[in-house]
């Protein structure tokens, strides 16, 4: 996938402080946004900012996210509006032998661009398969097909990302050299987002069992695992298509 | 901790879509603040919303957090800025028997303020105390004190809370009553943020042992239940003193 190519870095998206954490080529942006589903979404109404949790996926140098949670939002979007949409791994909370040392190992996107609402009928259909697809490859076929009414109450937005930085710290303990010699105790404390045991509703309907496309969300794995396989696979699909 | 009060609602932070999701009381509120490290902050530059991840803390209605990472803000926050705080806890993903039933259950903040730098010295001396004590009670003590440079190379921003509201999900799958008679397979996959093995920096002196104060973050545990009980004990002390 790694196709050489970063983003342009200007004044918005240089990472200024810490800019040895910073990267911008597409390899490494794209691989952290494709393996979460949550982000932080950031825009602005009248001078007031929100920030708005939603799920979201990738297409290329697209982002696409629901919109539903973002009505507010929606009303201001058809021209476009600058927005920025965030993704962010904790790795690790970092104790030092200094409050001034204590830090977090994370791994983070930052990715700006306009926002609008996706109009053309065809590819918002496209993009409703994709919003369950690109974490459950496969599933919509599994499923009720959407009616007209679904389809028109959900919206969905994309942005067409013009610049992005990804900011990764991955070092753990890093005291000062003269800190090392205190008796003091310091560690890196790992932190993961993990899934958890499948809760079948109550209400299925006698043997129906789990698909074998729900495979890679085993009990006990990684969420990030998870949802870069399933991507992996939901767009290999849809390339060949 | 119950105070009874709420945050007031208008335009910005009423819950529009599925406003049963919503809560603005201080308990709700409060209590999802303090059971996260982790948030995302959004402000405004020349129009240009950021989303910046970030650590943080509450001290009453009043949030502060790491404004290191936020370098960009700083410079023009002095005067004090619009800013967005959001929190959110991802529970699980929902899998319905159509698409548009998919969903996730969450627990989510958006706290709306103004933004400002801790200027006060004495402020911010306390302030950088409880940035590592909110999480680890007690540790600053056992810690090589920061220096003079140190503390001035650390900005503290913080933000009185002017309006808030929480938005709960809490229902897993929830398909309309007709396609429960389908023989399609619906599950609720939760999600579960959790420390890991702690990782002893490879230079500790010799003796040296994991101090009894970071008990709470034992292996397994959830984040949040450890962030929780810590940040009753650092504030229990904080308001004994």
């Amino acid at each position: 996938m790694a196709d050489g190519q970063s983003y342009p870095v200007d004044e918005v998206n240089k990472v200024k402080r810490r800019h040895d954490r910073g990267h911008y080529d597409h390899e490494t942006v794209h691989a952290l946004l494709d393996s979460a589903v949550l982000c932080h979404v950031s825009y602005v109404i009248d001078g007031q900012p929100f920030c708005t949790p939603t799920l979201y996926w990738r297409e290329g140098t697209r982002l696409y996210w629901h919109g539903s949670s973002a009505s507010r939002m929606l009303r201001n979007l058809s021209e476009g509006e600058p927005a920025c949409l965030t993704v962010t791994h904790l790795d690790s909370l970092v104790l030092a032998r200094c409050g001034f040392n204590h830090s977090a190992d994370y791994r983070s996107v930052m990715a700006f661009g306009k926002a609008r609402i996706v109009e053309d009928q065809a590819e918002k259909e496209q993009a409703l398969v994709m919003m369950v697809d690109r974490i459950f490859p496969g599933r919509t076929a599994q499923l009720r097909q959407s009616d007209k009414q679904e389809i028109k109450a959900t919206a969905v937005i994309y942005m067409d990302i013009e610049k992005a930085s990804a900011k990764i710290r991955a070092k753990g303990v890093a005291d000062d050299d003269e800190d090392y010699l205190l008796p003091i105790y310091a560690e890196r404390l790992p932190i993961y987002t993990v899934i958890g045991k499948p809760e079948p509703c109550p209400r299925l309907m006698d043997g129906v069992a789990r698909p074998a496309n729900l495979a890679p969300y085993a009990t006990g794995r990684l969420l990030e695992e998870a949802a870069k396989e399933s991507y992996a696979a939901a767009y290999a699909v849809t390339e060949k298509a």
